[in-house]
């Protein structure tokens, strides 16, 4: 057995323990005096553990002497009190085994040297192994750790919403299809078109932009659901907070209304905050140094802020007072843009903000109709630093009205039978918001593009790997 | 606010507490005295509140008696001890407030009357109302947050591993393409092939069958990681062990090996059943009435038991001399069919199975070659009651025989670029092994077709929902 190095760093060993560790060389410096001090990482935690390497060891000159970055070490020894002030524990090696060489060290592209965030984008799979990337990776580990465990504490099921959907009424000129038809050779049907019929699914089936729809079926027979799964997105955008693929968690609440949701979605961002906070305050401390300052400071303010609830209305008639030029225009039924909402929530109320109550034109058609006619049951949530993080609604639950909206919004009521069956049979008010995890990683890491966020970005002209 | 009813059913409240619960009718009973009883489900347990209404609320001749399964209700009331000997706790209503009328009770699909299995799959929107698939779904959620604890408690980090690939290489004639070609008019280029340079990714793409190989760039990295996603396999099987889309959990480990692969699936698939002992007992009490009787002795047994190892040289000198007659043939080189590996778990060993050291050719290229160069570190295990559950490996650490299996497979090693620079730059032995969900939830709840354990089940000819 092995020790990983977060134990010896939560100091549940002692100076003159024996351990074992297995992990890669970060760094090497040989000292005059005949011996070498190795940083050994095993991605357990930040700070990678001192090994003392004396020249005693038998393979010190063949091997030791020639370690360099990512080279692959079983090291046995004591633990011992360090004279350094950074580290409480090194480990004075007895035994090290070089279990892998990295072969042409100059030509590693992980060499010690800093690289540009891009460049590592490059070399997605040997990323990881920077401390930058170790760092995203562990804390998008505990963001999601925290996400599931604040929903199975409060009751909610974990829903697996389907990835491959045949509705293709969500909007599918910005989806995926999903086919297993040969291409150099497509079956056609007696009007010369693709014959769909003859595909896996015997007709077009698409990648989901959203499991929203699916979890209101399970909301509405288990009252309380979230999904937690990857979603898709074909739109050609090339921006730092867009990925072609990304994963989504989707709370849906049965009994349940806007200002409960807006209240979820607020506990929610503060329980993320608050456990990355206590568990990786090693990598934000890092972070801080690499990417953003007042990183921490950030995130302690989040937690510890009430959230400002606005109505649309009011957040247009401070656009439009705040004496601002902004490059889109201000005014009751636009789509308020990045730079109306970093304006309400970094400049005017310096804390996170809830929009609410949007004009129905610009959303979607389940969102409750609210009695004025005009504006619908909908949340936008804002915080400082990013703008948009939380998008939810109130859903329509009433029948009537749902049909009247889908036959205004020029669709079909027959592509919705399922999903208006839920307000035949038992209907109830509910409502439920989404929260796309990778910009929540690049809110809480500082990094700004959500690339570097996920493991393997996908993004058009790019599935590597 | 109002109260779930699992908090009623786990004794926090007492007799004379005043509550409001909101949920759906399951069954309503009317007495001669002028009372009815009402059964009233909210999914947060197996057992349903008995609400009892007596003929003095306002709307008892105008609503109550109209209640059908499926409405939807807003109780207020005490609760009383009750007479009956299942329920501590019943409501004594003060108020019901009728939220949503079942349209046309005589036709709801979900009508009380028992539904056979299938016609609740051809209704997957409204079946997780009933008590079956509501059990299913609290099961697995008690098994995706078990498999989450488990991992997070032993220090793995999740790692989302990409759901389109580009990477053709892990066997394209069973993965379904992602495109946004238009298949109306296909861009060709000018040897007149379908020009997949325009596409999205610039490059033919497709829906991951697993997410190993990106696993493993993290194990070399970060030491201790899992997946836990959607994944995909294109075959036209239409059995009850096969889905189009399936969710599957693979840790890989650094520094590791075969044996350790198998102690660590042992120690998993024990957590799990133990996870769901305790935490839903009550739905294990009804699947064993519905579907299995034995069920909750099944799930003890296996908890308790020490998994048997035995190389698969022995477990096919076994099946040669137990004197069956198998279907399939046996003999050293043969895969192990469903028959064979429940002869072994089922008959000769009354244990879960651990198989390990798999002939090579019928492996995958990626597994460690054993000294023996006939065999590979692979492993199934083997359950009771549903045969193969987890399939693994140690993988092959050294690039020259990697590269070596590459090339006697006629595959092409600048394929495998990326991964075989994993044994370039400090490669490291590493183990891991897939679960698939959906057959975990089957052998936990007993059911026999994993389309009753995944809500909206993908299959050859169904996308539906």
């Amino acid at each position: 057995m092995h020790t990983a190095i977060k134990e010896i760093k939560s100091h549940r060993y002692g100076d003159g323990d024996a351990i074992v560790v297995k992990g890669w060389v970060r760094t090497r410096r040989d000292s005059k005096s005949g011996v070498s001090f190795i940083n050994v990482y095993d991605g357990s935690c930040f700070e990678p553990l001192q090994v003392v390497a004396p020249d005693s060891l038998n393979n010190y000159g063949t091997e030791v002497l020639k370690l360099t970055t990512g080279c692959s070490l079983i090291v046995s020894g004591r633990l011992v009190e360090s004279h350094g002030k950074q580290q409480a524990l090194e480990l004075r090696a007895e035994q090290i085994t070089v279990v892998g060489w990295v072969e042409d060290p100059e030509s590693y592209p992980m060499s010690p040297k800093r690289h540009s965030i891009e460049y590592l984008r490059e070399h997605a799979h040997l990323r990881p192994r920077t401390n930058v990337i170790g760092s995203v990776a562990r804390i998008r580990n505990a963001i999601s750790q925290a996400i599931h465990r604040f929903f199975s504490e409060q009751g909610f099921l974990w829903v697996a919403s389907p990835i491959i959907t045949a509705s293709d009424c969500e909007g599918a000129g910005e989806m995926f299809r999903v086919s297993t038809l040969d291409l150099q050779q497509l079956p056609l049907d007696e009007k010369g078109e693709v014959d769909f019929d003859q595909d896996f699914f015997g007709k077009e089936a698409f990648l989901t932009v959203s499991g929203q729809l699916n979890a209101e079926a399970y909301a509405c027979a288990l009252s309380k659901v979230y999904t937690f799964g990857p979603t898709f997105r074909a739109e050609n955008s090339n921006t730092s907070r867009h990925l072609a693929e990304f994963w989504m968690v989707e709370p849906e609440v049965a009994f349940s209304d806007l200002d409960e949701s807006a209240a979820l979605a607020e506990s929610l961002l503060k329980a993320i905050c608050q456990a990355v906070l206590s568990e990786r305050r090693d990598d934000l401390q890092f972070l801080s140094g690499f990417v953003d300052a007042d990183l921490i400071g950030r995130l302690e303010t989040l937690v510890g802020s009430d959230f400002i609830h606005i109505n649309y209305s009011d957040a247009v008639a401070i656009l439009e007072q705040s004496g601002r030029e902004f490059e889109f225009p201000v005014f009751w039924g636009a789509d308020l843009s990045s730079e109306h909402e970093r304006y309400l929530t970094e400049q005017h109320f310096k804390a996170p903000v809830v929009v609410k109550n949007y004009p129905k034109d610009i959303k979607s058609f389940y969102m409750k109709l609210n009695d004025d006619g005009k504006t619908v049951a909908a949340m936008d949530v804002l915080a400082p630093g990013i703008g948009e993080i939380i998008g939810g609604s109130q859903r329509e639950h009433r029948l009537d009205i749902l049909d009247a909206r889908i036959q205004e919004l020029g669709m079909k009521l027959e592509d919705y039978d399922w999903y208006r069956q839920l307000r035949r049979y038992g209907t109830v008010p509910h409502a439920g918001f989404g929260l796309g995890l990778e910009r929540m990683v690049a809110y809480v890491t500082g990094l700004g593009n959500v690339r570097d966020t996920i493991p393997f970005p996908r993004t058009p002209r790019n599935a590597s790997f």
